[in-house]
């Protein structure tokens, strides 16, 4: 139990460096190759978090497809001055489809390192779901519930801690935590 | 619906940086490989968008295959101030294609990042079709349609934003959007 | 037996730079993803090295998933002066699952080397054992044992040394070294 | 037909960059792992390229094997100023040895955007014949093929224009463009 | 047989430069997860080549698996002013341990591009050999050869121009060049 010990990260301290005068940018860039307007339901989201258009506010982009995702994240964070963003997008179910995905992935990793800032990818695949209803469920919870991840992020770490080891899913059900004994 | 709310990225920064004395600049960089002129394809299309040779220019290269198209994108950003190029590319059918187009895609990916430009990939696999005239249709489309994104990306941003999670597609036909209910 | 006139490399030589006044910093990222608290069984470990809370401190931080821990990693070495980074995380068992892991795992590699720190990626697969209760065991053990080698790198190199080519594992027993003759 | 209109860019650029007083330098990496004397058939065929000796010269060295080629590849650019490096290997046929090619050939790809040069990867994979003569042939042809290529980016860049999209390969025939309709 | 005539890369050049008042350093770097002291056998053979502790001297370092070798042997020329370094690791059989292989190599490979420095990159999987004594002399011979590499890249370059295309192995016996006629 040595971690109650331990320091914490003070996770606001992004917030503070981009809220001198104006507020917190949170960034979202969707698709229009995805089936779904990710974009949309991650903006639903941040709508009812706490602090919106007060706290934070939130910039929009949409680009071609989830391989143009990773430089724009990159630009919404130089340029606009994002302290994270949310990238969604719909890769397809061919073979040559999960190459892509895991190209336009190691962009958005890349991105990241790059400004050292969090980019949430938020990516689902065609083929996770056959029923299109059951699919279309799996894009709007997921976008939520990675938006929310992002807003707890810049706001509240401690939410996330409390949830550490947990199983916590996005999109499906929560898998919860295995016991050692 | 909170998303009209939000902040509209400037997506024609880059335009403006570009522009100060000379016409905004379009890469289009193809390869000796490919088994269809791609880039002629691309160029036709640019040519047919408004301010062709007015409000932008088009500047060209030929490679000899695809693994050589991201260190010549990104020296058209560079040195010949492009703010935006489309990689146009034909993977051929083997497995180690497929790994060669990965390794080529990853350097597009690469080139992007370190330059904070977007360089649009437009591979057409060998064997997406096996009719030859369906094949060379897929590449004069897809090509064509990269190149208006291309172009929207850079003076029509609303074009994007407009078509967000609709399934869009270049080379075949819309996917469409899913419903959730 | 050349090896023993050889060049020892000063392992400590980061820990110094980093404790002119204040103790030397460890960091343990880990996901709200996994299904077994993999940062509290690290904390653990490290509350039980020597020197604990007086030669060094322990900086904990918790993200959604493994995707998240490179960037994170990456931080806690620039903002929060880590000397080295313990990152968790738990890749699940579907083909999409080890595509994320790469990516994951390449972030992390990546971080180390923007960084000149290392980052000690700590991956427990959910296919690993199919017994929770031996998967749990999995978990505590190798998040252990690699919160162990963090400190070993940092203040006892010559542990590592001692062990060099033994065939160590971290999860499941040391498979021991193979004899030449 | 709007290409014609087009920009060219101006290819000599890094040509003219590198030849104040000197010589334009072509550099030329092998390995000790290739079965065949690549590296020589490369440098055979530029010495009957115009201006041999006398417009430009050429740089060579050997390396171990094809995983060591990339970094050899930055240094004969950064530190022995050549304008464009040709890098010649031959990776085995086993699955283990396509994944060794992979590095080796994004480490090639990264080398490029890291200085902005090209290199050209001249592979040859021991399993594109069975026949050792025939996969002799493939090793000079290829190898010669690419060292014409690079001479040609440096100092004839309409002779790649003239032969965009027409299905050019290097170590086997050409397959040739395909026809709209 | 152009080559002759061609400018011969001047490989001491870095270790002139390491080489004012101290002795080149070739750093070894090896892991506690091998099976075999592959650290061992590398500095045996170093220690029976010419100039062994008067041209140049020995740098070694233990890390706990092989994605720890990047950063180190990073660190190692950074740090302690390494003209090459020897990073020797185990992967063992399962598809997972290839893929952990591949992100290793990735970072072996990333670490000499960020600093222009050649590391030898000394793998042997564990189902190499199914004969443990077999699979031992691999380890030790592989390791050796790569030393002996390391030695000719610094002080006798011509070693290896020798040869060029020759299908030299290491672990394993040659496989000799293939004839063209």
């Amino acid at each position: 139990m040595a971690k109650k010990n331990s320091d914490k990260k003070d996770s606001t301290k992004k917030q503070k460096k981009g809220s001198k005068a104006k507020k917190v940018r949170i960034g979202v860039v969707d698709t229009m190759f995805a089936r779904y307007d990710m974009g949309q339901a991650a903006c639903d989201e941040l709508a009812i978090c706490p602090g919106y258009n007060k706290t934070f506010k939130v910039v929009t982009q949409t680009v071609p497809g989830f391989k143009d995702l990773a430089v724009a994240a990159m630009n919404m964070i130089e340029e606009d001055g994002c302290s994270i963003v949310i990238a969604l997008g719909m890769p397809g179910s061919a073979p040559i489809d999960k190459q892509c995905a895991h190209e336009a992935a190691q962009g958005i990793m890349q991105a990241q390192l790059f400004t050292g800032t969090p980019i949430l990818e938020v990516f689902v695949h065609e083929d996770e779901a056959s029923d299109p209803k059951v699919l279309a469920s799996v894009f709007e919870n997921r976008s939520r519930k990675h938006a929310r991840n992002a807003y707890w992020m810049l706001f509240e770490p401690e939410q996330l801690r409390r949830r550490a080891g947990q199983g916590i899913r996005q999109g499906f059900d929560d898998a919860g935590p295995l016991q050692l004994k």
